[in-house]
């Protein structure tokens, strides 16, 4: 398997770099970003963050607009951002924003046209982290956080996988996509009618049930135009409440669903994740 | 006068906003972003760090990618970000990246068919400043940052007004644009073929007669692609030495002309000119 350099940016001492690559598991070539720390350089095997991006985002929006860079080298964590969907001519799409290319939704399709492609879900879960750790001066050690859809991909992935990720952080995130207009949409398209397949990829569904607590975090702005009818974050809370899982959910005045709201409060949550990242 | 609100985010506790005004200076519609720190919600008239950007840039690229907000936020200085050159569909533009739209080089135009709109100069000196001032909760201190043909500008507009602006910094400057590629092209065309008239622009030129000293810091990426044809720290450190001028200028290994550069430095600069315009 080969990887491809495609740009190198030195970034508070460390090195913002993307990559191509073939996937085996989305049928198609990749693209992702790493953040490398500065203590990567110094032969140190550092822990990682894999960063989920939400919906139209590629691998560069985190890294170009969250501001994560200063607090991740001065914590010693690397950074990864995949891409939000498989890519290429190739691919199956379609015109919206919130369906195809960009949208992954982080889940294994099972239906046609999507499901030669469309399998986030495993390429996140293990073909990536395999890369990573096969080419990169990292460990293991691994945390999951995400943006809108890309919260709810890091809660899905980090319920469902709790030996996998040390700690699960989420800005904004699709809490219950079974109830809202962008999951119903995609999980139809992807998933087919049958909504029991759905509850596999359903944050509230899983948290309700669970008993493994990963650590968890969730901030969410109050001025965020999609709160009420996509997110739901009100549904995580109730899931919550019925495990006994010890989420942490801050509701913050003003803030809306843009990189602005991200970037102000990324740090808090690299300081979460380093709690759990370092002591391993 | 009018000015129209265009977005508004909350980011680290303050507010990054977008306005449209019609400039009397340009002879265009103009856009702008202002970040407003916490400190000017509470009644404060806060100083003002205005950032002038490079070739193709527009108000978003700074706000969106510099990580700015949380030193300004902490230190409680407002910026503002205007656009690089006039816009419109009535306003003289060529394909290339490096003349007309998006790139202003903030001088005064006077060669047709630029000089009805391209007055860039005295836009970002007199008119924006006026508008501000007079509209948001800012006072009369301030300084002047950029990067590439931004860090020409806010240098070249501190050395000529110096009772205007506390201090000047600038990332990757084209310092001696009388003698890059990039200057020769945009100044023949703006200013015409007699290079007498190009001097007022020259930050290198101006550097090595003046004796007024508004502090200056340049920051500058040894891995940058155009450090030797176009940007040319050297000849502003030769100015410098001429004159006497007290420049901080430091060079740093591995750096390009990303804003991965910028970001990685940016805190040092505000807080470099936070010891100006918070002392006043």
């Amino acid at each position: 398997m080969t990887i491809e350099n495609l740009s190198s940016n030195k970034s508070f001492g460390g090195w913002h770099k993307q990559y191509s690559h073939y996937s085996e598991t989305l049928n198609c070539s990749m693209r992702f970003a790493i953040y490398l720390p500065p203590q990567a350089s110094n032969g140190e095997k550092v822990p990682v963050l894999y960063w989920l991006s939400g919906l139209t985002c590629t691998d560069e929006n985190f890294m170009q607009k969250a501001g994560a860079h200063r607090m991740a080298a001065e914590l010693g964590i690397a950074i990864i951002a995949p891409d939000t969907s498989p890519r290429g001519d190739e691919v199956a799409d379609e015109d919206a924003y919130d369906l195809g290319k960009g949208a992954g939704f982080y889940v294994n399709a099972t239906q046609e046209p999507w499901s030669r492609h469309y399998r986030m879900y495993d390429y996140v879960l293990n073909e990536l982290p395999a890369l990573i750790e096969e080419r990169f001066p990292v460990s293991d050690v691994r945390s999951v956080s995400g943006h809108s859809m890309g919260g709810h991909g890091a809660l899905v992935l980090a319920l469902r996988n709790p030996e996998r990720y040390q700690s699960v952080s989420a800005f904004s995130p699709v809490s219950n996509p079974v109830n809202c207009p962008w999951g119903k949409k995609a999980f139809s398209a992807y998933l087919g009618n049958d909504t029991s397949e759905w509850a596999q990829y359903d944050a509230s569904l899983l948290m309700q049930e669970t008993s493994k607590f990963v650590p968890a975090l969730v901030d969410q702005g109050e001025a965020d135009n999609f709160l009420e009818e996509q997110l739901k974050p009100e549904a995580l809370e109730a899931a919550a409440r019925q495990s006994g899982y010890p989420l942490e959910l801050n509701r913050h005045e003003g803030y809306d669903h843009s990189y602005y709201f991200i970037a102000s409060f990324i740090e808090q949550h690299l300081s979460f994740h380093a709690r759990y990242l370092l002591q391993s």
